[in-house]
């Protein structure tokens, strides 16, 4: 523990929680105990690095799942229905919704609302919704922090359900192992949307309410697109559920099995993890420069100097990050920096 | 000009500019040059921000006006209309363009072609598209100074056209004054997307394609919308445009110029300018901090040795900002940094 640690806990209110009590808890999968957990990332609370350092398992064992798609896809019940298939395994099944227009957080029609409930009351199954902003933009180091914490809660499966648009979600998707994209018939632009980000990092393609009309038309727009594309190894599978009726989520639960098998199989698993990793340390670093900047109204008292006296952004930059660097050494502020 | 400075210098390839001469050009509106101060500040090569210092004006003198919606909203038409109507007073132009599916870059029909090219080849319309994609990230910064770039050339206003969706977007839209926020007649569901973002930051409502069925429901769902919001001070106008036909176009000067003189009118625009500035420097300390820390392929090497030990994020955030520190003072690296 060097000084820097204690640096970043004195940063906000500390409301102190006995993170290793807390630690024990998760670990032995009480439900409270976990809620409160991700409470703790979400709120990126003094202590939430020590608690996450605490959890953390370096060779992650739980499959991790991303649902993702525009809103009006279906995702969350196909989330609902991937859960129930799994559960009938005896899997533990943790659910996390990102997505502001998820069922699981609000828009559920009554249908949904039913099969909500069954899961809500499975002891097998932790759904847990993540608050789309943070007060620091911290969604994909908090819900990546979430997933150490149901995996140190030895859930077997994680499920992490986003619209997938923004920076932030893009990272969050980033972080799973398998990205499951949701579309459904007659998108037309939409498409046009999806890939402009998440279209490439997809490992397959769920076209629900395939019920619908155009399904095959969408099929052929999806084959076409993926067919411009070089594709090392895993050829995304195109799929047609209609998770309402809890149709061709055996097939869906196969492919991911299969994505899990080629995972394994090479060198891609330890890759992707690795691009993981790097990222959650990017994010981590960028959350550690803005805390400390805005330690003790630093980044403030500078904004309002540099107004008064016309100086441009990045001039403030150097300062505040000069700043940064006397604050981690203990070496005297830069002259000015609280005048 | 102290060390910080010439280390984020050393960062990349070195192409070397005369950056003094550069400014020069740019100062004296010479378009060549502009285009290739902008591409300086896209590809946030070395100089960039020595460059950018030379050039920041304090009180910016543009009129920045931001203009962002849905594809297919019609974006693209409605700023070569207003850039129309703004020439006809003899305002000088400029247009950034960040949509990747921007008429002004790439999906034009044949009439917006023709329009296209009255911009382009009008010598007091400057048109640039940036790239979404920087390899840091930097879409929000590199914008930022090319809005700088343009303001130091003289332009009297400043378009800058996004989809507006994802972090580095709205930050972008966020250092605009004013935000015109496009949708069309019968959007539906699209409202909801609209809503989870950009909402809330628009400054006038434009209903483009106005000559469209369900036109009004779109008022009213708007209207609706905007009065579930209290106000302060300026109530978002909605206006109904037909771009393509010039329609409307005349209405949405009239409501950036009183836009414009509400903020000046009180403390709002200084107010306004200080969050640009106060977000713009929290984004260059994000550039700062990765840049430093993958200095000397510190951030990777950093990784490959957590990875072999098993270390958690945290952890290695925590060594990769001290190894940040140290080499901002010239400590020696700590132990085991490139092992």
């Amino acid at each position: 523990m060097n000084a820097l640690r204690s640096l970043f806990n004195s940063v906000g209110e500390p409301p102190r929680y006995p993170i290793e009590a807390l630690a024990a808890a998760v670990r032995e999968g009480n439900f409270r105990a976990i809620g409160r957990a991700i409470s703790l990332v979400e709120n990126r609370a003094p202590q939430h690095q020590d608690f996450v350092r605490l959890l953390y398992v370096p060779a992650r064992q739980a499959r991790v799942v991303g649902v993702t798609g525009p809103p009006g896809a279906g995702k969350s019940t196909l989330v609902a229905g991937l859960a129930g298939r799994l559960r009938e395994s005896g899997a533990k099944v943790g659910i996390l919704a990102i997505d502001p227009t998820s069922s699981f957080t609000g828009g559920a029609l009554l249908g949904d609302r039913v099969r909500m409930h069954q899961l809500y009351t499975d002891p097998g199954v932790f759904i847990r919704s993540m608050a789309t902003r943070g007060a620091m933009g911290g969604l994909a180091p908090a819900t990546q922090d979430a997933v150490d914490i149901l995996n140190a809660a030895r859930f077997d499966w994680i499920i992490v359900e986003t619209v997938g648009v923004g920076q932030d979600e893009v990272d969050v998707v980033r972080s799973v192992d398998t990205v499951v994209l949701v579309t459904l018939p007659g998108l037309g632009d939409d498409i046009q949307a999806i890939k402009a980000g998440i279209m490439e990092i997809a490992d397959i393609f769920v076209i629900n309410k395939a019920d619908r009309e155009g399904v095959d038309r969408t099929v052929r727009d999806l084959q076409m697109m993926l067919g411009m594309t070089e594709w090392a190894g895993w050829t995304p599978p195109i799929l047609k559920t209609v998770a309402s009726r809890g149709e061709g989520l055996e097939g869906l639960v196969k492919e991911a099995d299969s994505h899990r098998r080629w995972l394994e199989s090479g060198n891609e698993l330890v890759q992707r993890r690795r691009d993981q990793l790097r990222l959650r340390v990017e994010n981590i670093l960028k959350e550690k420069v803005l805390n400390t900047a805005r330690r003790d109204d630093g980044l403030d008292s500078e904004l309002d100097r540099a107004l008064r006296e016309g100086t441009d952004p990045y001039g403030i930059a150097e300062r505040l990050f000069s700043g940064v660097v006397a604050v981690s050494t203990g070496m005297p502020i830069p002259q000015g920096r609280s005048s």
